[in-house]
């Protein structure tokens, strides 16, 4: 009897859209930064810098954010309702804390966060999202439009699976753009049309500029599905105006091209001549009916003020969709059964914090601002940091966790670079990992206009390090520029 | 200028894969369920019976069953860690989930549940789970070879992606099978090579009839790369024997299948003479080493006792891989950043639950034997049941939740269902939940033998209610054959 010897799944045998799919905020670069913190841990003071600091990933809890009290009150009421029972409850649970567990608890199914919910997600809770999107945007949702996720990831990779068939479907991407797309994009097997944000203009979106790709990958033969619009902006950190909004939807229905609105900095905005809108709201504005321009917006509890990036919840909005299409994306959906149940408690209170006169307001308000101003203050430091380094120029950080800056990097950086077989922003950024412990992603990671350099950093460590953060930066940069000084 | 009027997504444009994807278990039945359920709400009475029990899916805690106090007390703590620092703490909460919440904590990124984890899972979770992989089969178990979820289903389709390019690749599934099975094969666009369970020998897996249909799948072109294995049975019921599982290890190994052991009932066995083997033991006892054979172990939090469907947790433990195919799978992990870590905690709880000499223990294993005690009279009352019926036979429920028996339909009622363009099966499961209010699913969602028809029901409507489900099951089967009779 003859055996077959080799493995089961050698490496040539495996799905080679895996293989080309790339995620650069979670790449090499990371890979160093966890051995150089093991290395760390074993010999304290092998290195120039204390500890690693993750500025590669927004992911604000990890670097010492505290969750909003109001949000795991409830969250811990709904996972062990015995607490519901006892005389202490208003000891340890604000009242609305415990009359918004009671209320969520009954919309469950079995009242139980154990149970398999709807597979779009508990209705009750789509009913509380509906609501928060209406009184944001003043005009109605309907609960049956809304699906439940497991972060927006998850709603994201949904609809590119819907979306695409072959290599011939495309998908307009800024670039720079957030790798989940690119990678997204790559795993469904379509095309990614690009088309460049403007740097110097703020990172605006240039309609010009997008309807010639958009014109250039249909000559080449590309069915161009939908267009990916992040807002505020990742990893560029702009906000939209309304006008450059407007042009965009106007652009989407004259196109026929579905709307893909990564909304999930919503709450994110830190400048104050401009303001986070929907696109749902411009939509609606104009008066535009469900027939003539196909949304789909994504929010996530990830982001915002919340950071709540662990518990995996998000939703995406369709506007626009028709029923049988709608009915395709819920059977997709019931194949994986529902969407964790504290990410989407935690989306219903998202989407309906405390109101005025309730107990939790005060306390959730005080948190709710301290967090988003020591955000703006810290986009603040650091985009004025970059702006002070030799070649090194930082657009405004308006919104979003994150700041883009280009670098233009000496000759002699670029041949280095070479050499050592890297890109050159990444062989920056592993230079800086190396004598800082600051981790950030390359440019090349999301994207630049070609013979520019990037690199993207969050603005997420907490504010009492930003000063050394940024002393380290300035040095590291100084002599980085010395070194290769042309 | 000229308008493109179309709407952006018309249904014909969409992803054929998704069309094409099916899932009974949510499917129709259900959809007419929620409509009676509707009308039951609106017109209490005007039906013969007071509510529906959806018998159609394995989610206990939808039908009652009561969460384990230790996972809830652990993961409440985890979530509100406050509750860990009032004088209060031990009025609510035993030690050990306070010792255990302490040390679940300082695995934890930045603390939190908060925070994304790494994208594998928490390290200090996967070492736990770990530890009772190794408990639980006397061989060692490597945290980095396992991949935390959300829920079995995501880790199905992680693999499915890895493993299958195109329609060339095929992969053995069960008939009967888990339609997640089928649709994720069919949204990954591979092709299901079948293979049939013999009914007559209590659903065991004839490795003989297996072979045949691998060799004929390969004079058809097809690679095939991996084998689906159920074990305990789902929809079957079925535990499979030590020397049947030795077979299937070997035939995989002979013919350099993957071995993909759907496991996620590996806590609910309800015959004495069986008992729960894991295919990583048998592998493990035969000596084969990790370039001999591949496997793929799934386990979830929504099964066993627990019953944690709505937590979305489990994970894969991959052996028999090699690093670069590792790489590839982490990274398409990292793209979706990381599981829930609420599924992620409870994962390591049931991986390690509280052990005899801790404070919990006693409640603990009461909680557990009452459930496991109460499933095992359920399964054993409807198995009783359903062989009591004319023309209908059920094969002994083992283990799992669920109960497939055979039902002889008359052909007048097969005529009666093409009349209305309905499956046989499918028309007799309409049948039912109309006089009866139970949800079951058609046999047909699962696959089965031609000419032959069943239903799947689940054994998990709350013990008091079984005498009444029995008696209404028994009513309408009568009715209905004496309706149709030859």
């Amino acid at each position: 009897m003859s055996f077959i010897k080799t493995p089961a799944v050698p490496i040539e045998s495996i799905n080679p859209k895996v293989k080309d799919c790339e995620y650069a905020v979670r790449g090499e670069i990371l890979n160093y930064a966890l051995r150089l913190q093991e290395e760390l841990e074993k010999n304290p003071g092998s290195r120039p810098f204390d500890e690693i600091i993750y500025s590669n990933l927004g992911n604000p809890h990890a670097l010492g954010q505290k969750p909003i009290t109001f949000f795991r009150q409830v969250l811990a009421l709904c996972e062990y309702p015995a607490l519901l029972d006892t005389d202490d409850t208003h000891k340890f649970f604000s009242s609305d804390a415990i009359s918004r567990a009671k209320k969520i608890r009954s919309t469950l199914t079995g009242k139980s966060t154990g149970a398999y919910s709807h597979s779009k997600g508990a209705k009750g809770l789509r009913e509380m999202i509906a609501d928060g999107i209406a009184l944001r945007d003043g005009y109605p949702a309907n609960p049956e439009d809304i699906f439940l996720t497991d972060g927006a990831s998850a709603a994201v990779h949904m609809i590119m699976q819907l979306l695409i068939r072959s290599e011939n479907d495309g998908i307009l991407c800024p670039i720079p753009q957030y790798p989940l797309y690119s990678a997204a994009i790559t795993l469904h097997g379509g095309t990614l049309v690009p088309y460049y944000l403007s740097e110097a203009k703020g990172w605006g979106l240039e309609v010009f500029e997008l309807k010639g790709n958009l014109d250039l990958a249909r000559e080449n033969g590309i069915s161009v599905k939908a267009i990916v619009v992040i807002n505020p902006g990742n990893p560029t950190g702009q906000v939209l105006s309304e006008s450059n909004q407007q042009e965009i939807v106007e652009l989407c229905r004259k196109e026929g091209l579905v709307l893909l609105a990564d909304e999930v900095y919503q709450d994110n905005v830190y400048v104050k001549d401009k303001n986070f809108i929907s696109f749902k709201r411009i939509i609606k504005s104009v008066g535009y009916s469900d027939d003539e321009i196909s949304l789909v917006s994504f929010q996530s509890i990830s982001k915002g003020y919340y950071g709540e990036c662990g518990k995996r919840g998000g939703y995406m909005e369709l506007c626009g969709f028709s029923e049988d299409v709608k009915d395709q994306i819920y059977k997709v959906a019931s194949v994986n059964l529902c969407s964790n149940t504290s990410g989407q408690i935690l989306a219903s209170l998202i989407m309906n914090p405390p109101k005025p006169g309730e107990e939790s307001h005060k306390l959730f308000f005080a948190e709710k601002e301290a967090i988003l101003s020591s955000l703006g203050r810290r986009a603040k430091a650091l985009e004025d940091a970059f702006n002070s380094m030799e070649g090194v120029s930082c657009q405004k950080a308006e919104g979003a966790m994150y700041l883009f800056p280009l670098i233009k990097l000496p000759n002699k950086a670029i041949e280095a670079a070479k050499k050592v077989n890297m890109v050159p922003d990444a062989f920056y950024a592993l230079r800086l990992l190396d004598a800082t412990g600051l981790v950030l992603v390359p440019g090349s990671g999301f994207g630049q206009a070609p013979g520019t350099w990037h690199v993207r950093t969050t603005i997420l460590p907490d504010e009492s390090k930003i000063p050394a953060i940024v002393s380290r930066l300035k040095a590291f940069h100084e002599s980085f520029m010395k070194e290769f000084q042309d």
